[in-house]
């Protein structure tokens, strides 16, 4: 069930990034301990053979991860993350799902999965992550 | 030492990924299994408190391994990398400088660092990465 | 639903692993794609507070993930894994219930998800991992 | 150069773990960020082909790195680490050198490379790992 007050929280953080900007970053659903972001292809974001660039994949998982982690503890800052490339990124959108495993007082950790959305919106999961986060204190 | 035919070749892949050319990323010196890559500080690339955003520390971080990984065993695809955010990553520009650990028949292991410059040219390590790259058969 | 053709190949190659005999991995269930894990506390498992061995839970996780792997694509080695300690490791008896998440020509990814039970057979969440495994050509 | 106080402290700390004693490590050195274990190889601590199991080599990373966090900041607890097998860990005995990339108030980084020696004190490096620590409050 998406959380509006949330989803309006994530997405003023969201807007407030200028590589968010860039990259066409949407938050689309929020809710406790999990985000949805969305992403629409476009061919800067892309690697020497035009699939989506690991970079940005890592981007949308490092975000997606991060905005999970503020849903439940606020502003957080990065400490790791990771991605696994399972397929070629190939789509006309991506949608990363972030979903928080374990919120400590002073870590969160999450898992993120990456889908590639087709022209007739069928979706393949095309990458994994996880992200870990720092609490900053208020 | 530079080896101008292999910072040749890996410029070349590199001019050709829409993404590094957006985020302007130049290759600065090549060697068989050590690559540097370096991108100076634009507003586009930041994260909400206006430092160099993850995604972009990740794509610094994958690029240069992969290119590392190319110097070593030609095409290769990312399969894994992974980020260590250590300090925030603030400069006038950012350097990443790639190691291959281990470049076996199917895989190859890379080591990265990642440094932000100031404006006086000192660095300061902000980041570290590793990545897994999977050799594309001839 | 547990395959028993499956189990009885999975705890097979669970037997013939010298240190998965000392440590008492029993191999609780096998599907395709899909095996659990099982391992009674004992003390000489134990770090220096007496909680599970953070290198016991990633030999969990790296053994259940590679059994997963192995319903999928025969017989497999690490390629790399991960470990994340959610909470201290402390049960009666810890579970790796281990998952393929993409199954290719050359790479398994696998995710785990490690529990421990209590005196009460109540389960938390303790660590989760990820495996990346190759296969081995016949 | 080895600090002879540090590696008291750090062996005692390693005395104390009970899967530690099982499996034999030995701290061989400790200075300040760095310090190195060493484990000879013993038939329990196998895998189904009889190299050392991957769940020993995490052991191995994970420990050392937690030493050499040790070394900077007192107790600590692993809240990640990650292995990637370069080769088959094969030898007499195996290495672990622990070193810290960065020490935070909250959280400590390391790096760690494993070696296998062979019966004629050759060493070859076999795994790479990455540790991440977290400081426990006086």
């Amino acid at each position: 069930m998406i959380d509006h007050d949330l989803l309006a929280r994530v997405a003023t953080v969201n807007a407030s990034a200028e590589f968010n900007r860039w990259a066409g970053f949407e938050v689309v659903s929020a809710e406790a301990g999990r985000v949805t972001l969305r992403m629409n292809w476009k061919a800067e974001a892309g690697q020497y053979s035009g699939f989506l660039h690991a970079g940005l994949i890592g981007a949308l998982i490092d975000t997606a991860g991060g905005f999970a982690a503020l849903t439940r503890a606020g502003m957080v800052l990065t400490s790791h993350f990771s991605v696994n490339c399972l397929a070629p990124a190939v789509g006309n959108a991506f949608i990363a799902d972030a979903q928080v495993i374990r919120a400590g007082k002073r870590q969160i950790f999450t898992r993120v999965d990456l889908f590639a959305e087709d022209s007739a919106g069928g979706r393949k999961l095309v990458a994994t992550g996880e992200t870990i986060l720092m609490t900053v204190g208020a």
